[in-house]
């Protein structure tokens, strides 16, 4: 009996192939292969991987055996077989994310997820030192969602050359946007891949504007291509988001609204997995219409993070507000905000039942800013982001939602959320002595901790009388009258605190 | 020759009559009268004090002699005559303040007028100890508006009875809406001319919702009764402001909108002067429709600033942000910000060219809180506000403007105002390193200053060349470029920063 060999479920299988390696092999040859386990068919892509090679990748979403056909116009690539046997998934493999409970995620086990990323535009274009590097520094956050691209970014602070031309270059030096250049996108992957060993989710930016090498002025066909091969080779790594821009709204020049639609819908005809997707603004006024069904979540570039409960009502998606500016001290306005103002937008949108992103933008003599390109972080709002995180992990489930219409009074100006038996209130700026409004209303065993999202402490709170302030009355009737909540929590005034409420569980 | 009686320009002329006292004087006595400087007349409603005493009062707007004759249904009232001379108003007398440049205000003799004003709703209804004790507090301070309700108020910490009933009770020891308390109204008169002594102007609130009294529920002729006798007690002070009601719209179920225009409109009848008139919404979606031309300028509570120039291009009036949360610890959202968020407020208002109030709400065992009773200040904001005041008084003439659309990047982000030769950019929650956006474009000699907002202090800035990116592009599309700044600021890096250019008067 030969030797099936075996992937984990979620995990990657690829089989190679021998083929032609004359002409344009990339254009020429089509080849797609069909996985089948039981009755159920799945069909992926194949790519060509220079010199000949040629690929399909799969991933396995149920154990047990399956089996492949290829199929293909080129004969010595059509009706290749094989099979895998696909074996419990490794611990730490969740499998891929999804949207859960309408406005939230979820890996395919059924854990919960939430994005808490950052940002590193051009990271797998630098120095393979600072790679690592940035890597190294990853892993000592917890950070779990990156945003990268595959194209190198021509922008301030970022001159450099990349690491590979993205394109197979000529002998004029120019690209040939006809020919991927293989050891772009195998770096690319394995980058990804390394992501994955960390528990980091990959979110792909697909295109951006800020190009000098003519990627942008691809033809149209081109960039179907594009999209058709990128999907093809990185679709079967679990980790992958499809982030179809950055900042799509500034390439409408050359790529109209309606080649973004087909970009998508290339994704879904070679993405079996259905890996999340969305497309990300530059001007405020020009969102992508998230509405559209090939769109998981939206994906959002917005400073204004009070207004988050309405981008999430606007929608019914889940909203990822990937660039609420960034902590830092260039001179541009988009990424020079303190690391405390970071924080407390990312407790705001939490707490109005989004989710937030980070970037990191601190002037260096060697332009090695993170935001573009990783390394190492200079600053404190990560570290915090990193706590709230923490906080979630331990208790939220289902995910949060907020517990009062964010348009009526206080929840316009501090934020609370609950989800189950645990709930939070964000005060922010606000520095009250003491808070009631949102807490239960009914009697019960409850545990009330204060936590200063700064100092980064969690501490039992003192729990009081719920205070009855006078009534407000307009002659004899009353308003604004005081919900009753079973009691009231001392605070210590001063701004950037949270209170937690959780109800003990019922001894049996 | 009989000695003519003199009043300073701007100052108060009152004349005074006997009449009858049987009956109900202040519902059966008509009496005004017209006084004249050469060809023109102003007419002026007289009013009942109380014990027989009929009063009219006048503000001269002109130096010289002014002859007045009265006009009454009562017979011993009627066609009574006098004269005075107005003389050249004191130092410290700027005459009363309107709008001007549209969006601005300055006092009649052109000194330009910025409103910093601050709360203390029922500050007159305190013991008297504590009343000396605020105006003690204010002389302190910068503050040049004082927001003050003529009713006292039933709310939360305010449940002390006041000084004075304001309208007279009877046996019963209800009070008779068709009889005003005069003690009340000239204890009140007393200290808007207490505040004017100060340069305060005294922005008075006529009505509110939070009353156990029943002064909510008059009848519609009484609450037009009480406008006119008000108008006709205060309008001759210059410091006047009418405020028609704090959050006018929980009032709106007894005193439907036609009412809130005819109070209006019984204002203009009775104030010759044209004295400032707003009103004040309570939910931010209920703002009184400010075009009506009655309505010198808006009054407006809303914490979220950086909307400031949409208020003032929704209306084309100035933008009074007389409650955009005040600095405090008690329970209520709308009183318990930090010190700091409120400057940032009062920055960020006044650099998209508008104004703002202050408050102060901290928790007291005694209730004795400076928003509702005023007694001391204990916060921290005052001395920021007051030094940004004198940062305007200094430069700024005309009234601040803001330099860019502020819809236009980077200008929704940071804040930044012109007037003439002074120029101011507000960063708050950003810390660049360098700045240029916004500077002067031309070349010349220029005065730059780093301002501390917080610590408040002023110094010379480090002036370099204009910082000149990268360029932005989208393939061989320029975009983004940077303004061409004549010099760039360095910049410490941290928050609340601003910078001051000021161009030096040239050499004659």
């Amino acid at each position: 009996m030969t030797n099936v060999p075996t992937t984990e479920k979620w995990g990657m299988f690829e089989a190679s192939f021998d083929g032609p390696s004359a002409g344009n092999p990339y254009v020429d040859v089509e080849l797609d292969a069909v996985f089948s386990q039981f009755g159920r068919e799945v069909r992926v892509p194949g790519f060509y991987d220079g010199q000949g090679a040629y690929k399909v990748r799969f991933m396995p979403d149920r154990e047990g055996e399956w089996t492949f056909r290829t199929r293909s116009t080129t004969a010595e690539l059509d009706g290749r077989t094989g099979s895998f046997l696909a074996t419990p998934p490794s611990k730490g493999n969740h499998g891929p994310v999804s949207v859960s409970n309408r406005y939230h995620f979820a890996y395919a086990d059924g854990t919960p997820y939430f994005p808490f990323g950052t940002t590193c535009y051009a990271w797998t274009h630098q120095p393979l030192a600072i790679q690592a590097e940035t890597l190294k520094t990853l892993k000592e956050t917890r950070f779990n969602k990156l945003r990268m691209g595959v194209f190198p970014k021509d922008y301030p602070y970022n001159t450099n050359e990349p690491l590979h031309p993205i394109y197979t270059p000529e002998e004029s030096g120019k690209e040939d946007f006809d020919r991927p250049n293989p050891d772009a996108f195998r770096h690319f992957e394995n980058q990804v891949a390394a992501l994955g060993t960390l528990g980091i989710e990959a979110d792909i930016i697909i295109f951006h504007p800020y190009d000098r090498w003519g990627y942008c002025d691809m033809s149209a066909e081109q960039d179907y291509r594009y999209v058709a091969y990128l999907t093809a080779r990185l679709a079967a790594y679990r980790n992958v988001w499809w982030s179809l821009a950055n900042e799509y709204d500034f390439l409408l020049d050359t790529k109209p609204m309606s080649r973004w639609d087909r970009f998508f819908h290339i994704i879904e005809e070679n993405d079996p997995y259905r890996h999340l997707k969305s497309i990300h603004n530059g001007d405020v006024t020009m969102n992508y219409d998230h509405r559209k069904p090939w769109v998981s979540h939206v994906c959002i570039q917005n400073w204004d993070v009070k207004r988050t409960f309405d981008w999430r009502e606007d929608y019914g998606k889940p909203v990822v507000n990937d660039e609420p500016e960034y902590e830092g001290n260039i001179i541009q306005s988009w990424g020079n905000i303190t690391a405390q103002e970071l924080v407390h937008r990312f407790w705001i949108t939490v707490m109005r039942g989004g989710y937030a992103g980070h970037g990191e933008t601190y002037s260096d003599a060697e332009d090695l800013i993170w935001w573009a390109k990783g390394g190492q972080l200079h600053g404190e709002a990560w570290k915090r982001i990193g706590f709230l995180l923490e906080l979630l992990k331990e208790d939220v489930r289902s995910g949060l939602n907020p517990i009062g219409k964010p348009g009526v009074f206080p929840w316009s100006r501090v934020s609370g959320a609950i989800d189950g038996d645990v709930r939070y209130i964000y005060l922010g700026e606000h520095q009250p002595v003491v808070w009631s409004t949102g807490l239960p209303t009914e009697d019960g065993d409850y545990e009330v901790d204060l936590i200063d999202t700064w100092q980064m402490t969690v501490t039992p709170a003192r729990k009081i009388a719920a205070p009855q302030p006078h009534p407000t009355r307009h002659g004899s009737e009353i308003r604004g009258r005081r919900p009753d909540a079973a009691f009231g929590v001392e605070l210590p005034g001063k701004p950037y605190q949270a209170i937690r409420v959780r109800k003990k569980p019922q001894a049996r």
